[in-house]
């Protein structure tokens, strides 16, 4: 690899799943590489010294920020708002800033509230990779290896910014890709937020039966994914569907017009129709896996 | 384990994943059972002679099951009635049945159907254990290590027949468990046969898009787990839906009403109501672990 990044000063704020592994797969492929953490919670910010992920910590973006290079915003989304208020007080016009939120308008309508417009070094971005846990503790070098990185450029977004950023994912392992800021909220609405929606509801619902201890107890291999999707980050969901509400929206409703063609289906008991459905879903199980596999697979 | 199978003769019919599975356990535990599939696929089933699974097979029930003592249905739901119906030729009292399908109230109404009544020797038993492979090539010794099995015996079934039904499931591993039919098809409509159909619809309707194909090609986390829901066998679906719609259509209507009423808060932007529902799911993974924390992990 010939992109080096040793020597920059790159600062994460928010040392969790994603901005803990982002340090680890850096200090992994680039050990000169300086990196520096935003956080906190000491105890954590310390293990991560210990650990060799940063090369130091502060409980303030101000004084870290200044001379940095490239900056993260490691965050849920409604948080973002409020941190690039913060830098916006030191920030120079030569330092680069990305972030790695999984609803990109908002993010875009976070920065030119605070800046007045989208300055050109901002880069959006977010990291198609994750888990239902988090937490630095929950953070790996490999998180991002083989995974999708999106980027959402603006017009005026300045192409070394871009590259900056894109250097940095290709440097976790990353394969980095470019979408429009309304393309990809509706893309992850429909692969990433509905899906999560689905599974916090089956959850909740299965949760309040009467028979919810026998639920669980009996929980076939259905619910037991279920339960794993629906225990990801509650405050991060909860900021994702408030600005990525819409989108989501919009998707459910298709899938509820199929969910109550499916019901039809069974209370007539259609089994001809609902094979060839069956056999569709399994059928593009194949389709899926020939589009991600080199995307390793999802712990 | 005190337990013995040795000598004695069981015949599985139908030798895919989960017939496989029991075959391979039994000749693992206990490599002096004498066990016999029935099924049509030469090839298959010469591959299990070679793998030391099986004793021999035929391509009819009626010559292996005549001294059998245990008999094992390992087909989808609907095909029950027809292979119980060969089997009532040769049935003698001494013999014992179960079998492994996901519904049990459709195959007490097909006992009923073919003999006039349940036989006291037969046994109707559902593993909760499986994977979206299917087929002998997935079978494995340790499908039911630690997985549960629930038995569903009626009031007059011989409790002899229930004894070694169990003790079948016990030599696998699994640990056996009584419920009535009922009860056994409402809980598994909540846990296993409701997950599974939002599986399909999703991956049905996400199929349908225009964008379909970026929606595989930057599938987050939750997608991918649900098209893997979604890639079960359908024929095995399609009998357990067309045998347990009412059940499944029940649970159903109360999810799709907690679904509208998300659908509502997402409109509504109410953060602090979906933070709630969301550290509720949470917690709920919790309760479903620590209920579930001796069944080893879904593969």
């Amino acid at each position: 690899m010939t992109i080096t990044f040793a020597g920059r000063k790159i600062v994460i704020i928010g040392l969790g799943l994603i901005g803990g592994s982002i340090a680890r797969a850096l200090k992994h492929a680039q050990p000169h590489t300086r990196i520096f953490a935003v956080g906190r919670n000491a105890a954590v910010l310390d293990q991560a010294m210990i650990d060799g992920s940063i090369d130091g910590w502060s409980d303030s973006a101000l004084e870290l920020c200044v001379d940095a290079d490239l900056i993260v915003l490691a965050m849920p989304v409604l948080a973002i708002e409020e941190n690039m208020h913060e830098l916006s007080r030191v920030l120079t016009s030569s330092t680069v800033v990305t972030d790695v939120a999984s609803v990109k308008g908002a993010v875009v309508q976070a920065a030119i509230k605070v800046f007045g417009s989208v300055p050109p070094n901002f880069v959006p971005g977010h990291p198609i990779a994750g888990s239902e846990q988090s937490g630095y503790v929950a953070s790996k070098a490999d998180l991002y290896h083989s995974r999708k990185v999106i980027l959402t450029p603006l017009a005026h977004t300045n192409p070394q910014a871009v590259q900056m950023v894109t250097d940095l994912w290709s440097i976790t392992g990353a394969e980095v890709l470019n979408m429009s800021v309304e393309h990809h909220d509706e893309v992850l609405a429909a692969t990433s937020h509905l899906p999560h929606l689905l599974a916090f509801a089956l959850v909740d619902t299965l949760s309040q039966q009467g028979t919810r201890e026998e639920i669980f107890r009996y929980a076939a291999g259905g619910f037991r994914d279920f339960t794993r999707i629906a225990s990801s980050d509650p405050v991060m969901w909860r900021d994702i569907f408030a600005t990525n509400a819409d989108a989501t929206v919009r998707i459910l409703d298709e899938y509820m017009t199929d969910l109550q063609r499916l019901r039809q289906l069974l209370l007539q008991r259609d089994s001809s129709e609902l094979y060839k459905i069956f056999k569709r879903a399994n059928a593009s199980r194949d389709v899926f896996l020939a589009f991600s596999n080199n995307q390793g697979s999802k712990q």
